[in-house]
C-alpha cells in the first residue's frame, strides 16, 4: 500500500532467524568470578555456591583452576573444592588447567572436563602465562592429548579476542589461528573471551564472520564477555544472530576489575538469563533461584554485585510508575 | 572452497548495513535523570551541568520539566534553570510540558523546543498524568498546535512501549496508535520509552517492524531506554540495525529507581558513546569531557553513578592483565 520512499528504511529481514531456541549457560562464577574477588570464600561456601547454581538449573560450570596457588591464591583450595562438590547427573563440571601438573591434579580430583587457556595476542600470553603463543600451543598439544587419552573432554579459551591490554587491537587472523590450532589438537569448543571488556557489536560481527569464513562452525564456539564497559549483552545479541549456543557468564556479575571496586567483571548470569528469557530463548535456569545465590554471595563477599537484574529485583523496580 | 554443511550457519548478511554513520544523542540527564535523584541540585549546579554537557559536544538536551512543583519537586526551579542557561548556537534545548500552563511557562522562559509525554498504556496515563489516553491526546492536540503557532517545535514521548508497571505487556498496536496520533498533531519526533527497563532485543525488533509497517519512518523515531535490567545497549544495537538516528541517554546513567539505591536509570550517555564510537558511529561527543561531568555529578549527588564505562574509566580497567 505505502511503497517505501527510501530503500535504506526497508526493515531488515528477521534479525534473529539464526538464533537458537535454547542456549547453554557456562557458569564461570566460581572460577573467573571468585579469582578476582578480594574476599576469599571458604571451601564450604564455594561447594555450596556450586551446588546451589546447579540446583538453579546450571548444566555446565567451571568450579576452579588447577594453577599454582602463588598465581591465584583465591583458588588455592582447588583440590578440596573439586573433590567435595556432589556431582549431579547431566551436569558438566570443568576446571582450568595450565599445564601437565594441573592436569594431573584435575585427574586426581576426578574431573571429567578441563579447560586450557591462552590469548590471541603474543604479549598477553607472555605476561599472563609466561609463554609465547607458539610455546603455549606446544604445551597444550601435550596436555590436550593426554587429557583426551584419560577420557576427559577439553575446552579451549582464547582471550583478548576484542583487544589486548598490552597490544590494543588484535587482528581477527590471530583469533582464527589460535582457535583453529586448539580445535586441531582436540578441544571440543573454543570460548572467545573479551578479557578486558572492550568489544562492541560490529567487532563481534567481524570476528564471527571471519571465523566462519575460515571454516569454523558455531557449534565449536562459545562467547565469554566481560561487561566492563556495559557492552556485554549488546555483544551477545550479535552472537545470537550468528547462532551462538553457549554463553559464559558469572552469577551476580562476579569478578570485576581489581582496580575499580564497583566495576563489572563477567557478564552477570542473571542479566543473560533475563534477556534470553525475554527473547524466548530457553536456558533452563530458574532466575529466582539464581538471584537467591547471588544475594547470599553478595552478603558473603560484603559487596553489592554488579548484576543490573539483581539490583532491579532487589528494589522491585517494576513497580516504578512515574517518569517518562 | 568449504561448502557450508548447515544452512542455519550461513552467516547473516551485514548486520549493520542499515545503521547510520552518525547518531544524535538527546541528553535527558538534567530532566529524567535529576527528577529521580534524591539529592536536589541548586540552580547554579544544574545550569553548570547543562552548559558542561553542551561543551562536551551534546547538541540536543532536555533541561527541565515545566510541571507543577508538587509533582516533581526536584525540578521546581524550571523557570530559573531554563532562563539562566547560556544558549549555544546549533544546540537544541528542550523541556517537558504537560499542559497549556506548562507551555506558557516554557514560552516565558524562552524555550524554542518542548516535549509532550504520555504512555502507550491506559493505566499508566491514568496514574502518571491523571488522564485517559484519549483525554491526553485531546490536551496535547491543543498544546502542540499552540506551541507550533508560537514557533516552537515539539517532541513527543511515548512511554511504556516495552511494558507497563500496571498492565504488563503492551500491544504494539497501542504504540502505533499513540505515536501516529502525536505525529499527526504535529510533533516532529516520537521518542519510544522503555520506562521501566524491561525490553529485550526481539521486542525492539517487533516494535520497529510494526511501526515501519504502519507507515512511520525512522526519521520520526528516537529511542529512550532505561538500563534497569542491563539490556539498554542490546536494545540500542537492534534499533541501530533498523537505522535509528536519535538516542536518548543520561550522563552517568543518572536517574534510577527510587526503590533501589544502586539501580540504573536511563542508559548512560558514556556507555552509548563508547559503544557507538567502537562501532564507527559518530556522536560528536567528547567522552573524556563527559566523564568529567559525571565525575563532578557523582560528587555533588554523593553517590556512585551506574555508568559502567565511567566505573571502568575510574579504575583504569584496561590495564587488567591477568585472567581469561
Amino acid at each position: 500500500m505505502n511503497p517505501p520512499e527510501k530503500p535504506a528504511e526497508t526493515p531488515p529481514t528477521s534479525l534473529f532467524g539464526g538464533a537458537p531456541d535454547a542456549v547453554t549457560i557456562y557458569e564461570v562464577g566460581p572460577r573467573d568470578g571468585l579469582q578476582n574477588e578480594t574476599t576469599v570464600l571458604s571451601v564450604e561456601r564455594k561447594v555450596e555456591m556450586i551446588e546451589d547454581l546447579v540446583d538453579a538449573g546450571i548444566r555446565r560450570i567451571e568450579m576452579t583452576s588447577f594453577v599454582n596457588p602463588r598465581w591465584i591464591p583465591a583458588l588455592a583450595d582447588h583440590m578440596e573444592v573439586a573433590a567435595r562438590v556432589r556431582r549431579k547427573p547431566g551436569v558438566d563440571y570443568s576446571a582450568l588447567v595450565p599445564n601437565m601438573r594441573g592436569l594431573d591434579s584435575a585427574t586426581r580430583a576426578g574431573m571429567k572436563e578441563v579447560a586450557v587457556f591462552m590469548a590471541a595476542s603474543q604479549s598477553h600470553n607472555q605476561k599472563n602465562i609466561n609463554k609465547s603463543t607458539e610455546a603455549a600451543l606446544a604445551t597444550y598439544r601435550e596436555v590436550v592429548g593426554e587429557a583426551r587419552s584419560r577420557g576427559m573432554r577439553v575446552r579451549g579459551y582464547v582471550s583478548c579476542v576484542y583487544g589486548c591490554p598490552y597490544e590494543g587491537a588484535v587482528p581477527a587472523q590471530q583469533v582464527i589461528d589460535v582457535s583453529a590450532a586448539l580445535l586441531e589438537m582436540g578441544v571440543f569448543e573454543v570460548s572467545l573471551g573479551d578479557t578486558i571488556g572492550v568489544g562492541t557489536p560490529r567487532q563481534v560481527e567481524h570476528v564471527f564472520r571471519s571465523l566462519l569464513a575460515a571454516g569454523l562452525t558455531m557449534e565449536q564456539l562459545a562467547v565469554h564477555f566481560h561487561d566492563t564497559r556495559g557492552t556485554a549483552l549488546a555483544n551477545i545479541t550479535v552472537a545470537l544472530q550468528f547462532g551462538v549456543r553457549t554463553i559464559d557468564s558469572a552469577v551476580g556479575g562476579l569478578g570485576g576489575c581489581p582496580y575499580a571496586p564497583g566495576a563489572s567483571g563477567n557478564v552477570a548470569t542473571e542479566d543473560v538469563v533475563y534477556m534470553l528469557s525475554g527473547m524466548g530463548i530457553d536456558t533452563g535456569v530458574d532466575i529466582d533461584k539464581l538471584v537467591g545465590v547471588s544475594t547470599r554471595l553478595s552478603g558473603l563477599l560484603a559487596r553489592e554485585l554488579p548484576s543490573k537484574y539483581l539490583k532491579a529485583h532487589m528494589g522491585h523496580c517494576a513497580r516504578l510508575g512515574r517518569s517518562v
